[in-house]
């Protein structure tokens, strides 16, 4: 899986880019692993680029953020309809869907005018074959094409709006994709002992443990260590897991603790 | 400019990409463009290829984070030397920082040993004609190539590391590039206007200020709109910038007011 977010405000440091992490961490919890993840501004030709270079990749999904609001800046269906060399034009589903938002808050007096002005008609122009997702919380619909066995999936930068398109379309098709893989992950933190002390002695555990990756990520500088070492694994089997996971923690923490190191805590999580 | 973030922890959803925010604002206050910010994984194939691509796309500057430490996981400088088709070898400057690094730190009581071990000594191998970045806060040196013109900035991923070698080394090559440029922004909030009435009052007063940018960010659903509008604009010229901001400013919030939105605050910042 890849993830595209699409947003000058990503590229100007404005915005801390929440939503990328948000999905890596949704995705990878139900055992799809995301492989890149690139930021582009609000062109046309910058957003083409990127789903074309993702595409050559051909991973099973790609996910994009940000772009399919109703103002002049919102580009991202034009620079997938140029990537694809597809046209542009109104879907009447998601028109409907457009439509049905501004009625409902029309009804609830939000909204005088209910007009599909073109700024709002805009929302509802998807490139060829693609279809609508239902947006609950907000009014740009998702947007949804096969390319070529990839599923290309586009969501709004909204957080709200992109977390609830994320749930009730995408978190479905993941399942469906990834059997009943998950992720697994358990920290633990030390101190006194630097990094370049600990190097050999995670070869080793990951040696001995060849389904689990560790990875270690130094709190402070290496002069007053203090070090989370994270493991993780995936697996059909939560109990499989859980067990490699005790038994790679337990050997490393063993070795830490001849070294010098302190164990200060233990962190396990299971998605 | 462009920006690769280098880990796991981001792909995971782990780690919120603290790093590109702020590298990328502090670029933009310098006058210095991102284009494009990319996130790969602790491998050599992914992190080659996407400094590959980058150099492809001939930036002025590259600048990555993470992946420089001492461990079997920190794969950047192997990654980049494959990019580059040069060979990893001990670069002496290099080797001294490093070596300087654990000196001090056993002088401070904090370590016994000095020895400079593999893992340690990994931290000073660099591709060919590459140069090392003090690091005034780590151990990892940052790394510093041209690559036929463009300036390849290699930092640590350790944010309090990669901060410092930034300000130290690549501050004063941004100040350069860009002369007196400097970006600046203002922003101002509206209550009751709907994005999709909002989107043509901005393409007007965009029209009308060819200088600035503006973009609207909804902080709430489209039912009870409540919207940031970002105004931006480079100059060398601090005077001239804040001028084109106010103008454009007081334009749109005459025009959102006619249409019955609200203006609930204004924040304006230069850099």
């Amino acid at each position: 899986m890849e993830i595209i977010c699409i947003g000058n405000e990503l590229l100007i440091g404005k915005t801390l880019n929440t939503n990328a992490s948000w999905m890596a961490k949704k995705a990878t919890s139900l055992g799809i692993q995301v492989k890149r993840i690139m930021v582009v501004g609000d062109h046309v030709n910058e957003i083409a680029s990127a789903v074309t270079e993702a595409l050559d990749r051909r991973p099973r999904f790609i996910v994009t953020t940000g772009g399919l609001g109703p103002t002049f800046d919102d580009k991202t269906l034009e620079g997938i309809a140029k990537a694809l060399k597809r046209k542009l034009g109104i879907n009447e589903r998601a028109l409907n869907m457009v439509r049905e938002k501004y009625e409902t808050l029309a009804e609830h007096g939000k909204l005088e005018k209910t007009e599909l002005t073109p700024p709002r008609t805009k929302m509802a122009k998807l490139p060829e074959t693609a279809e609508p997702l239902s947006n609950p919380v907000g009014t740009a619909p998702g947007v949804a094409m096969n390319v070529d066995g990839t599923a290309l999936l586009i969501l709004p930068g909204v957080p709200s709006e992109m977390e609830a398109i994320f749930e009730q379309s995408i978190v479905p098709l993941f399942r469906r994709e990834s059997g009943d893989t998950a992720f697994f992950e358990a920290s633990v933190y030390v101190d006194d002992i630097m990094e370049s002390t600990l190097a050999p002695l995670i070869d080793q555990t990951m040696h001995d443990n060849p389904f689990i990756y560790i990875k270690s990520h130094p709190k402070a500088e290496e002069g007053e260590p203090h070090i989370e070492i994270h493991f993780s694994t995936t697996s059909k089997n939560p109990k499989t897991a859980r067990n490699r996971l005790g038994k790679a923690l337990i050997q490393l923490s063993e070795l830490v603790q001849k070294k010098g190191g302190k164990i200060k805590s233990q962190k396990k999580r299971s998605n």
